[in-house]
């Protein structure tokens, strides 16, 4: 593991925006899958002012949400609906570019993937209950590939994604699993805030437990962590 | 995971010899961790074959043992005895390129690995509990890099190495942990014949568990896994 | 450059089989310019044995001509018909996973290999002229990808052509130019017998030249030369 | 090839940064050959700016000169003089972790990188004549590679160190050839300014020639080229 601890939040984003924009310059077909929310806000941005600032082709990277929550009566879920506006819109990346996993297509999904030429990078936050991608202590199998859950209206994630959520939660949730995320090339996990600090502690210095999804990331050979100063702060 | 069945034990055998070879000629250096035992045993006949028909510069690579059980009185332990009669010696491997794992240096392996390049292959069986490298059901933890094991005379262990040692078991056994096996470049799992056709089934297809320690390896996204027809013959 | 001199053919063909076998079984999609030719024969034939022996996911690997000569009222050249002979239908590759370089889409070429994620492997032989793939000294520029020759009646390449196959010379030739294949992750160099001898001498301890075309392969950071004995007697 | 233009020297600056940053930051031991020189100034000084608001594992990553010129009278040569004042002063590189090239080493250098494990990334400018590191058109062969030059009081060379240092030039020069820089396993170019663009023309867009020394560079299958956009201006 290469752990990157910052001063602040703006030099995470900053060192975040220019991993992406190495990869997605590459002179060959790349396969990304970044996460949309609150961790990589400020590296998009600085990612949307780099494309201003730096001319390349674009052409060859893919986009792949590593998840997906269908929202009741919306064309598309939750997930490919957060990346559009904070990722694929400001950016300008094509529809071609874009590889959508949602409820209909999952169970192939980790052999398209394959014929894809598998994944170059895999860009996450953690969560405060140690979820990477949509894989939640609750249901976690360090065994799975991609994979659905259904969702009931008396669970915990319906809840959450009821909160975040202007629209109703459907009845389902896909997401790239264990096996999916540590078969990539590269793992990037990103973190920052006080609020992150106990879990990352878990994450990198408690058991690999499925009770702490992301602390099995810990076992991929090419992955890198960087955190602020608050994030890493119960570390020892 | 790359899955390969073969026919039989002797193209199982071929195909690791030329795993090894491959890697043993790069043109700059390279570290290799080669189990000893009976699954590699005639691979590694036919590399000592190979050796005599192919020329190459054999310097640059690095032999390092990933486990080591100490024996009452004697200077080298169990592995290093069985590598040095099985691979060392009738491959004339040099001294300089050997690095030694022993319980002396144990706690600082992880770091002298990462000074010296990282890994770049493990050849590993598996036992019949499940086991990689010397990472027995019993005390396994995923979240390990190289770590100690006390043996004490009434342990499974003990009665194991005393069955097929010809000397007293000593007190401790240092041992690769997964942590330091999946940090690795590349990895290859050699299993043959149909007493590991029970346990090939259990690491490949059952869950992901410290009961089943080899199972964790499937994780990791540059595998080899190698079977003869009886070892697959349980798989789906 | 990694190099192996094997005692004879048979052993440069074996392992020049099982470096094709262990690419051809990778777990994601993986792209390879295999050579047609008398160099490769044997491995072939090897490679055919070992796919009764060796069950894997074939469906992963697609298949590049790396050359083509158009040929007089035939529907495919003279490098796919041999590929088709020798390669393709020995080893029951399906034609989907076959992608044809003619004629009409060469120009494209270059970026339909970035598309489809570069090229994972090239296998090449050498000519008597130090040629590699269709790069003769009489035409050869380092800085071409692929690229168009016309051929006329009076050209030593119309004769070369002429005495090789049973249909009469075509009127162009497309191939791989060395920007193509440098670009690879992986090249490998086979020769063998005593009438290679010169040529290698020239191509790998001379200068590195476009009169010796094979010679600017010595430059690229992952390239494997495996020769028989003869092949390699004129080295230093 | 990989292509980034960016709007001004100091976009070029950043990303050059943060490529070095994170190449430093490996969990495996790295080796690194960085330029001295106006090009890189501004990437190490964000780089210094960088090591004070991102704590990581330093000490894993060694620094190559990859070239020397003696300078009468002093115990460092030209270039070990301008990186210790450029780069690892500046950044607090640790002597141990410094690997220098010299004329007394220069004859085993290319072996001492290979048993090194290879080079990871070679940072480079390119000079006005179309030399990198010390290859300079009257005596650059893409079959060098670690290799001396003499210097005459009468030599270009001469002038130009004695225009550019305040010591007497001394009577030769060590430089990585192009073997043992395309032999490393990423290579990134940097230029900037007008003064480069006819030059970075020449390089990128006319024949790969020994003429045009950093014109072999093209032919790496991992090469990064970052330019501003005077440096670009004169591409199509």
């Amino acid at each position: 593991m290469k752990l990157l601890v910052t001063e602040d939040y703006e030099t995470l984003s900053q060192i975040t925006a220019d991993i992406v924009l190495m990869k997605w310059a590459e002179s060959r077909r790349v396969n990304l899958a970044l996460t949309a929310g609150s961790s990589p806000k400020r590296a998009y941005e600085i990612l949307a002012e780099r494309l201003k600032q730096v001319s390349f082709d674009q052409s060859l990277a893919h986009f792949y949400n590593f998840d997906e929550i269908t929202l009741k009566g919306q064309e598309y879920g939750m997930t490919m609906q957060a990346l559009t506006k904070e990722l694929f819109e400001p950016l300008g990346i094509e529809e071609e570019n874009i590889e959508v996993l949602d409820v209909q297509n999952y169970q192939d999904y980790d052999r398209q993937i394959a014929e894809d030429g598998g994944l170059d990078l895999v860009l996450m936050g953690i969560g405060g209950d140690g979820h990477f991608c949509g894989n939640l202590p609750d249901f976690t199998s360090f065994d799975f590939g991609v994979y659905r859950v259904p969702i009931e209206q008396d669970d915990e994630l319906y809840k959450l994604i009821d909160e975040s959520s202007p629209h109703e939660p459907g009845e389902e949730m896909v997401t790239f699993g264990a096996q999916t995320v540590l078969a990539a090339k590269e793992l990037v996990l990103i973190a920052n805030g006080e609020k992150k600090a106990a879990i990352i502690k878990q994450a990198l210095e408690g058991p690999i437990t499925e009770d702490v999804p992301a602390s099995v990331l810990r076992l991929h050979p090419n992955l890198t962590v960087i955190l602020d100063r608050e994030a890493a702060s119960l570390l020892d």
